[in-house]
């Protein structure tokens, strides 16, 4: 038998104890609950870095329990919440945007309650570390089978906060997109999803040009994948969630233009 | 059916395999344990750290087997010790002080054995890894239902190495405390235990005046939470852990004050 | 009942949400696998440290399916494989050496398929990210009870990238060896064997010459362990891996010498 499974992203890094002593708070609750750590590396208070991994993350994830929790107004006015989504998912997390663009994945949100003062919650609550004391318990006792209804009061999903994904913009075939997201190894991704690339006239193994502000403009391919251009040659490129992406083959892009998430990046065909 | 819970805490850090392997001894030897990683994030060798995060921690780990591993003294004459508190948890770890402020706080320790030449540990024991050679193994056998007298040597409780909390001291309204923690948010923990901020005069929502050493004076608020101050604005709080801390809103204060671990802080309402 | 085990070792980090996303795909495919993280921390797309971390682990992990990505060369003509050892372990990941150290300590390679298209692969393929799409999806059926047979097509053992580890060399009493690993702590890993010690003259508690290239010479001492030698002094001695190593106790012997990994360091006894 297999016991139900809660995923956990966070901001908590690894470096503290914060997220184990979640992990320990689960395993006493629901101990046959398995966890699967995401990330605990999003960038501290990055709730858009958040919402887009675990957005990505989402079509591999198996249905269950995915708690998450990059807070920076924890113990201020935002809503703590639990939510179900139309495909049957249950997301807890704070009610700053963070799990919303998972949740829109996910079908949208039929069911949502809001957690701050749930019965499930650890007494007495901290004011800075809501992990521990509201957003674990409450997804240990989901993963153990109690309803949504009973882990706080009923909410309009309606008046939960939401995200948007950045949009391209497309002028004189050159695409306009921001940067939304830069991994460790400097490769950075656009606010440019598969459906959206066929509008860009991109054409794998042609020339592109690349501007970032008023800055020196930079060369590079749109290719398949990281062996197609030279080493250290840019490229441009669908990555594997599935966006446009910018890469340095055996190098970092982010390093290499010197961008920023937010930037705003022109792409030209050549 | 849910199998036995072992925490560990180390300063192995995760960039190189110490604590994977340790993970993978347990599972040979106790493939149902279940094992939570508090952090293996202690700063290299700080024995008080991971003894203060262990005792944070205790509150909200379920009752099982807690393994300790900071061991800067490994290969010399300190101890291997497991030992039994008061409230049935078996502590595995160095007896270098590292296990004993979670076990006074466990009720003191009832039981001792001291493990260096177990029976449980693996052959041949290397002379500078015994996380993975005796403590991991122990640990694991004690999971799967060894008796502690099994373990090693009987040892008089009053031999182990003990640690002391540095604690808070008070004059004309000043608390002096000692920086004992700093996260990766550069919150700064003190040594002021919740009951003992009864004594320090600090008022909820009052301005209080923090002096390190000779250096600057800084303004904070003594606040509930972050989201009670402006961002970037100093505030003094009780923490998660319910110690005295102090914290940036949104930034670091141990860059602010350019505090350390050890460094003296003088707090005086205003 | 205790499920199936999969080790895994990558050099993802855990900055982002790759090795999060492959526990989830592990744990849609095969829900009673356990999973042992041995690192994600192999430095990027270094494929002769992760095998040797791999080769190092391995008689420290239960017999069991080893995942193992560290793939500068994703999405280019290297194959994806999956093989079986002659003590019956599973190694799954790409064919660019990486398995070869730990497959040849298992005995060698007794079957092998090639997974590239494997029918256990997720839809569509990334171009970048075969860690999710083909390698864990693959390990997760094979820990699922699948023959390897079923997993890819047949290929010739003797097909496999192999690589060499680094011998040592012997020339008037002086040994000359490659830095092969350094760890978190500094500590420098050779590439000496415990078999090959036996050859160097090298006499515990004696004094020897550590010599990098031209520049200065560094006096240490082979030791049993760090407590052997005063904080901060140079020791060479036979690490918890079996190999030689030089460390500094309570200090950085990578950055005392200014060593990297494959520098040639000489060792005379005095």
């Amino acid at each position: 038998m297999t016991g139900p499974l809660i995923t956990f992203l966070s901001d908590y890094g690894l470096d503290d104890e914060f997220a184990g002593v979640c992990h320990a708070v689960i395993a006493g609750i629901c101990p046959d609950a398995r966890v699967v750590d995401l990330t605990h590396g999003i960038p501290r208070h990055d709730v858009m870095a958040g919402a887009l991994v675990l957005h990505s993350a989402l079509p591999y994830l198996p249905r269950g329990i995915h708690l998450a929790v990059v807070d920076p107004d924890v113990g201020a006015e935002r809503r703590a919440v639990a939510i179900r989504s139309a495909d049957d998912r249950m997301l807890v997390g704070p009610d700053n945007g963070l799990l919303s663009l998972a949740a829109q994945a996910a079908g949208g949100v039929v069911e949502a309650v809001d957690i701050a003062r749930s019965p499930f919650r650890l007494e007495p609550v901290s004011a800075t570390f809501h992990g521990r004391d509201i957003f674990a318990p409450v997804a240990a006792r989901l993963a153990g089978g109690a309803g949504l209804a009973e882990a706080g009061e009923p909410l309009d999903p309606g008046e939960l906060v939401s995200l948007e994904l950045p949009r391209p913009r497309f002028a004189d075939g050159t695409v306009i997109a921001r940067a939304v997201y830069i991994d460790r190894f400097g490769n950075v991704q656009l606010g440019v999803e598969h459906d959206e690339l066929v509008d860009t006239g991109l054409k794998l193994g042609r020339a592109v040009e690349l501007e970032l502000g008023t800055r020196t403009k930079h060369e590079a391919h749109f290719a398949l994948t990281f062996a197609d251009v030279e080493p250290d040659q840019l490229l441009v490129y669908e990555d594997a969630q599935r966006r446009l992406a910018v890469a340095v083959s055996h190098g970092s892009a982010a390093t290499r233009l010197g961008i920023s998430v937010d930037d705003e990046l022109r792409i030209t065909p050549k």
